[in-house]
């Protein structure tokens, strides 16, 4: 598909405000012809950055707000503060309406589900939206969700989960039947929680036509890509999530240390270059950088707040994918076309 | 010290069985010169093993035992058929006896659990026994416990495995005073468990003396080494163990494949040979090989069951040293001497 598509920008949120959220739209827009944004916040401080990327002239339009959320407010304080007037609200409502197909905000992760939640409102069938990532694998890439919405998981959320990232697989990978893991531990006996063993055989008794159930995975099964998309509860997810990331960051570290050792290692590293340049490339986490928010009537992406321009494109890549692969079409008829089962109902399956 | 010191060893448990255990227990006795061993198990196989390693000679027993728990036998199951007469039985056994200071196991983690909760019981004020492992960090080692012993906690848990994880560190670290860190995620408002929460005002309010309770930290700070002991429940303290794991094998796999791309990177590849390996010393699972079960009355080592003898070895290693800096001494001089307040108490404060 090659139709006009717009993505709502929250140009106030993150660390760095306009200067990277303005120049990621910039990235992006020269990867996709056929996107335009709209650039929500105070209007001097994008109009400036946007002199500066003559790309965008014609294809951004800024919305004024001159309220913008901090990265450190409470969701509730946030909401009080910033609903109908801030940038983040106002690029969640410029999705609600219709003007644009996505919303991609930097800004506090907290205060953005719940304006989205208020905004948008969860799909029928929906109790919690989720927040999928995606985590490179050796395979390439797979979807984990939750990794931070909520704490605390039911048996039907973690369906509802599977369904709506299994769409997100279908929309982003482009394959027909995703495979799913459940994140489990593999201690005997006290083999998971109930709502994990639960929804397990829930998802087995579906026999879904959007995806393939594959049992339960355990965390070192993550960087491996077992299956395309890992179910979690959020406290786990995140858990998992921060933990791959502290240990990508630890091992670079060593290895940086060990390749400054001697003389013949600084060597060795001049000559390998290119390799630790493509491994780099490889781990760069700005190439995954966005949140997903599924579960709600509308596609929002959450970019890392401390992101550059770089960082912040990819997330506006990911929300074009979705809004051009019909992400919530997508959910909308799997959610209706493949009843989740009742508990009891799986079990004397 | 260097008074002598006996380890029991399942000599059976694990997937290599005497070839393991008993290779294993030869390393460690060359480190340790007052080390001497009980050998639990078969006695053709273990006394076969046992005329190849020549300074075992006059340091090991051979105590016969012919049932064996298998590596997928249930809890249940194993306590059924194993209780008195099975080697994993006769080891803990022994440490309950007096016969031996410590217990060591690469026979099946839930077994070995309830098989030691049986045996020895859980320290008075201890509803829960942990599974703590010792975490490589940029800093060093942090002791990280729950990793998967139990499936939920409370505040009361969290604070208990706290006390034991401290003693633990103070052992093993010779540090006076460990910090302290409960594994929490960093997403606003609904900022972790309420049992989380909990535990962390009753540690500031203990002010304890043998550590210092120095907050939340998060995935990404396990592998910093932020704080000497992370405290976390069972289920994300197991995936949070198995996604570092997980993480640090793909990396190394994303390495060696970047290193063998074109022949300047293998020949960068050989001349840094030396920092290859040290960055492979630096990370390889086997030195820090050996869960402590803590929160008994005796000191249980878990080793990993696909372990080598040099694997095995880390294990008696943590053992001995655990015995020798007397962990369960320490531990219930600070049950006693810092009793933990009540959550009210704590609210109060």
């Amino acid at each position: 598909m090659t139709s006009a598509l717009t993505i709502a920008v929250d140009a106030m949120g993150g660390d760095h405000g306009p200067e990277v959220t303005v120049a990621g739209a910039a990235l992006a827009a020269e990867r996709h012809p056929f996107l335009s944004f709209l650039l929500v916040g105070q209007q001097d401080l994008i109009a400036a950055v946007l002199a500066r990327h003559p790309i965008l002239q014609g294809r951004a339009e800024i919305i004024h707000s001159d309220v913008a959320v901090r990265m450190d407010d409470k969701p509730s304080q946030a909401l009080r503060t910033g609903r109908w007037k801030s940038s983040m609200w106002m690029a969640l409502d410029a999705v609600k309406t219709g003007k644009a197909r996505v919303c991609v905000s930097a800004g506090n992760t907290g205060a953005l589900m719940a304006m989205a939640r208020f905004c948008l409102r969860t799909m029928p069938g929906i109790d919690r939206p989720a927040i999928a990532a995606l985590w490179p694998t050796l395979r390439g890439e797979s979807v984990v969700l939750d990794v931070g919405a909520s704490i605390g998981a039911d048996a039907g959320d973690l369906v509802t989960m599977a369904i709506t990232g299994a769409a997100m697989a279908r929309a982003h990978f482009h394959i027909e039947r995703p495979s799913i893991g459940l994140l489990n531990i593999g201690v005997e006996e006290i083999k998971g929680l109930e709502a994990i063993r639960e929804a397990g055989s829930m998802l087995r008794a579906m026999n879904a036509p959007g995806f393939a159930y594959a049992g339960f995975i355990e965390g070192d099964d993550l960087g491996q890509g077992k299956v395309d998309v890992v179910v979690t509860e959020g406290f786990a997810g995140n858990i998992a999530l921060k933990t791959a990331e502290g240990t990508a960051k630890q091992i670079g570290t060593f290895l940086r240390q060990a390749m400054g050792r001697t003389w013949l290692t600084k060597l060795g590293f001049l000559l390998a270059r290119g390799a630790f340049l493509a491994l780099r490339e490889r781990l760069d986490p700005r190439n995954v950088n966005g949140g997903v928010f599924l579960g709600l009537n509308g596609i929002v992406i959450k970019s890392h707040g401390g992101t550059d321009a770089v960082g912040f494109a990819s997330a506006l890549d990911i929300g074009f994918d979705m809004a051009e692969s019909d992400l919530i079409g997508r959910i909308t008829q799997d959610l209706t076309s493949a009843p989740v089962p009742t508990p009891l109902a799986a079990e004397a399956s």
